[in-house]
């Protein structure tokens, strides 16, 4: 097996690590590559499956465990360390922390697939005002450069800032209507999750504003839409595009009650490997547990538990695959603590040492939903809050319990007090409603696989490396500004819709139209397909394929 | 390099790794051992240093990182993770978490060395009765008996749990007088940190209360006995005593103000190693940088980051010398969570993920003591609050804090206050004042270093391995039943001395005493040195080595 030198790795990633570089990981023969007469390079691993479970602090991990009362299959993987923090704040937001482990790029609040605007990390290098919000290639666009498949699944919205990071390039996380838009131009083989409110017009919060039925592209681009379990594992499809739920997908463990009819993360995972590996070139595959980070942020221990579990799940698939193949690497990770959750709280400062894993377990175990699911069955007039607090697991609630629980006068309130308690009784510590800033854990499998210590932004780098891909050659390919891609023309943004821009470029007789967001050029009213979308960054400046001058020029 | 096969690894260590084995670690190839034409096995590492920073989170390691503005040595390091739950709860207490990494053994609060007499935490193997609190053998045993030099050093009283439980046998941490007694006898060739009160008598709080003064066997043992900095880096002796405090150490903030003669942890382990290292049969070297904990407990910001990046600073003298010498495995890790400490709180729950590295770093910068230093300066008649107030970084007090310092009355109530108004200006977050029960990063180097996660026996079970040791073997050599050990002969214990007991055993008219922790036998006036100490369990049961037998069948 080829070892990367430090070298080399260290110089490739200087630019982008904080604090000078930490070059000292390694790519572990944990197994070698079984590349033999296959087009991938010895040095390669055939497939990559990437993995975050968003928000998951140590201490999530270990509860988990001990809730499971077994090992989990990231216990496998355990391989080393992952900073988090991002261009601008020791804590970092899930949009730059998903920019910087699929592009290799440092970047601010709300930002996916995107430079920064605001450095102030020590260590991180300054952004010049002209890459200010320009877009950079990603590990995914990596992957469909060497003609590998494609996917992404979340338990989100697909359009939801980690996912986003793998498959869009927008300044605004919120902005699902772009971010949307550009995932179902960006030719991906298999996108699983939540999220179908995005894609099409119509009266919800999160319903298209630009007027758009994406619907109509998903079909035109030969997609088999599925929108249950059964429909999900029953497609036989080599293009799968499932939407579960109109916004998220239900925590794992309210499913059975509330919304049987979704698939777990694991069968997302196991149903896109299936299909994805049907290439003989290999693939990319992005998964997200995106809920442990929601739960976090409500201090539910519960919900961190269930879907950190789920999540496991998901990794045990994975892992079964890449452990048959021989020839996949899966990298696991938390894009950022949150919450400050710990084993042990006020009332154990003294007694901790004494006190069993039951005093811990035990009240946790009496649950039967998440407080998001026990809520949902809260009556509008809130006379059944006990019966809420039950499903929660706080029975024989104490007098003080009572009266914190008749204190609370919306489902909002009830939803606090519902978490405190049970933390309480459970001996659960949270120090934060947001996410922390310490190291996460690194979990990895297989060729290649990476073990050590990495900045967050390393293992773009490490998965591009890894699949024969060069970042910021793509970057160039895939994202020039137009001005330079065609150079001579007249250049214009036609803004007759202001929600769908499209920039018009005329030469002579030659007019071309290029719609943001999409990966379609028309020249002289015929069209071309770009190899990648157009995108317009926050500054208005249009960001287009080098491929689109070459078509410009050659086509009348 | 041989690969020990995870088949092997499992067994041995299925029956001490709670919740099923989970053997999936391995060993990396890091390094290469050059073991050619030494005495040690090409499978072996020669020198083996394991070093503990006690109680230090992962969000502790981070923030020390952002504090220094550089890497941290531990971070070339960083190669997996490592359980931490002790036999009775899921959140251990030192003892025991030393007891585990040392014996492989899980065990009780308190308890240093010896077996459990409780066990309820699931998946951990039940214990008999009559093995409850039997002593068991450490890895720096271990070392001893391959002809490796050992060596203990620690920022604490050296009698404290942590250290104790690489070179003690007792089921209760607070016994100085045994702890110090056995380590006197216990052949170590290089002991460095505090505890002097513990070798004599006195009276001090942990002035010996056996009446024997330890002077004495240290003097005629043959140590260089060192009181300072200088003293220690001048000695030229193979076996060196370095007492530098009645108690711990200074914080390391606070040395250059408070005790500028005490060496750093770096210094002793520097020390340590040189001498150590003469041996061409190699050395194990424990190390433990205490204070992070105490820091911890009391959450002191402050003192969490001296103290861990002092221990940082020893983990880079090791790694000196691991990388120059080659055959040099260095292990560090945390022994449990402390504090719950984490990098954002209650006021970042909005605004964390655009608040920059200097809102946390820059209020801590301006300490110039840690809160035990800073107490130091207090006057008797607490007149001088806001000047201590400054000494510990809070200049400028707003009405609110100097409201919140107005009302505390005592050090303590003062202490209180400080480390909760430095911690809300730098954003930081704590949850308890007690231990916490996370996994800890694992870090490793060299020849059969440890890749993967670990329960915390397991690391026992791997030093003892890679020094070609089998501890449950030599557990039976050193720890035996007098009784089994002297079949045949009248035995019984002397309480003469109730705090000296000594095992009399007689047969025909051979007479043998034992006096308790001590490595001597005398036959018949005749004094013989053993190869290990004779301990005595809670139950009154007494262990001694093998040997005792032999030499008691052979000697008139």
């Amino acid at each position: 097996m080829k070892t990367i030198s430090k070298k080399m790795l260290g110089v490739t990633l200087a630019s982008a690590v904080a604090l000078g570089s930490f070059g000292f990981s390694q790519f572990s023969p944990q197994t070698e590559a079984k590349n033999e007469g296959k087009k991938v390079k010895p040095e390669e691993a055939k497939n990559v499956i990437m993995m975050v479970m968003d928000g998951t602090s140590s201490s999530a991990t270990t509860l988990a465990r001990w809730y499971k009362g077994a090992p989990l299959h990231m216990d496998q993987l355990v391989a080393g360390g992952v900073t988090t923090y991002s261009a601008e704040s020791a804590i970092t937001d899930s949009a730059p922390a998903a920019t910087a482990m699929a592009t290799g790029n440092k970047s601010n609040s709300g930002y996916v697939g995107v430079l920064p605007s605001l450095v102030n990390t020590p260590g991180v290098d300054p952004i010049k005002e002209e890459n200010q919000f320009r877009p950079v290639a990603n590990v995914l666009e990596g992957a469909q450069k060497t003609g590998r498949s494609t996917g992404i699944v979340s338990t989100s919205e697909v359009q939801h800032a980690t996912p986003a990071g793998f498959s869009a390039h927008h300044h605004d996380r919120n902005n699902f209507d772009v971010i949307g838009e550009q995932q179902v131009y960006q030719n991906m083989d298999v996108i699983l999750g939540g999220g179908k409110d995005s894609l099409s017009p119509g009266q919800a919060s999160k319903s298209r504003k630009d007027g758009e039925d994406l619907m109509n592209v998903i079909n035109n681009r030969g997609y088999d839409f599925v929108e249950t379990r059964d429909e999900l594992m029953n497609s036989k499809s080599d293009k799968i595009w499932g939407s579960f739920s109109n916004t998220a997908l239900a925590y794992d463990l309210d499913r059975a009650k509330t919304r049987p009819e979704e698939p777990t993360v694991a069968d997302m995972t196991g149903k896109a490997i299936s299909t994805l590996s049907k290439n003989k070139d290999g693939f990319f595959l992005f998964v997200e547990g995106s809920k442990p980070d929601w739960a976090a942020h409500s201090n539910d221990t519960i919900g961190i538990i269930s879907d950190v579990l789920a999540f496991d799940e998901a990794v045990g698939k994975a892992l079964e695959f890449a452990k048959k193949d021989g020839n996949t690497m899966v990298i696991a990770v938390s894009d950022h603590g949150n919450s400050g959750i710990s084993i042990g709280n006020q009332a154990t400062t003294k007694g901790y040492d004494k006190t069993p894993v039951s005093a811990y377990i035990d009240p946790l175990k009496k649950a039967d939903m998440t407080v998001e699911g026990a809520l949902s069955k809260l009556n509008s007039d809130l006379s059944n809050k006990e019966e809420v607090a039950k499903l929660y697991g706080l029975d024989n609630l104490s007098s003080e319990e009572k009266a914190k629980l008749d204190a609370a006068k919306d489902s909002k309130a009830i939803g606090t007090a519902l978490v405190q308690m049970l933390a309480n009784r459970a001996n659960i510590g949270f120090t934060t409603g947001g996410h922390t800033g310490e190291d996460m854990f690194l979990y990895s499998y297989g060729p290649q696989r990476p073990v050590g210590f990495f900045d967050n932004t390393d293992l773009a780098d490490h998965m591009a490396k890894s699949m024969g891909v060069n970042l910021e050659k793509l970057t160039n390919e895939l994202f020039s500004e137009a001005t330079n891609v065609f150079k001579g023309a007249s250049i214009r943004t036609d803004v007759t819709d202001p929600t769908n821009p499209v920039l018009v470029v005329t030469k002579g007789d030659k007019t071309a139209t290029l719609p943001v967001n999409k990966d379609v050029m028309i020249v002289n009213g015929k069209e071309y397909k770009l190899p990648g979308v157009v995108v317009q960054s926050q500054k208005g400046e249009f960001y287009v394929p080098t491929e689109a001058g070459k078509i410009f020029k050659k086509k009348k």
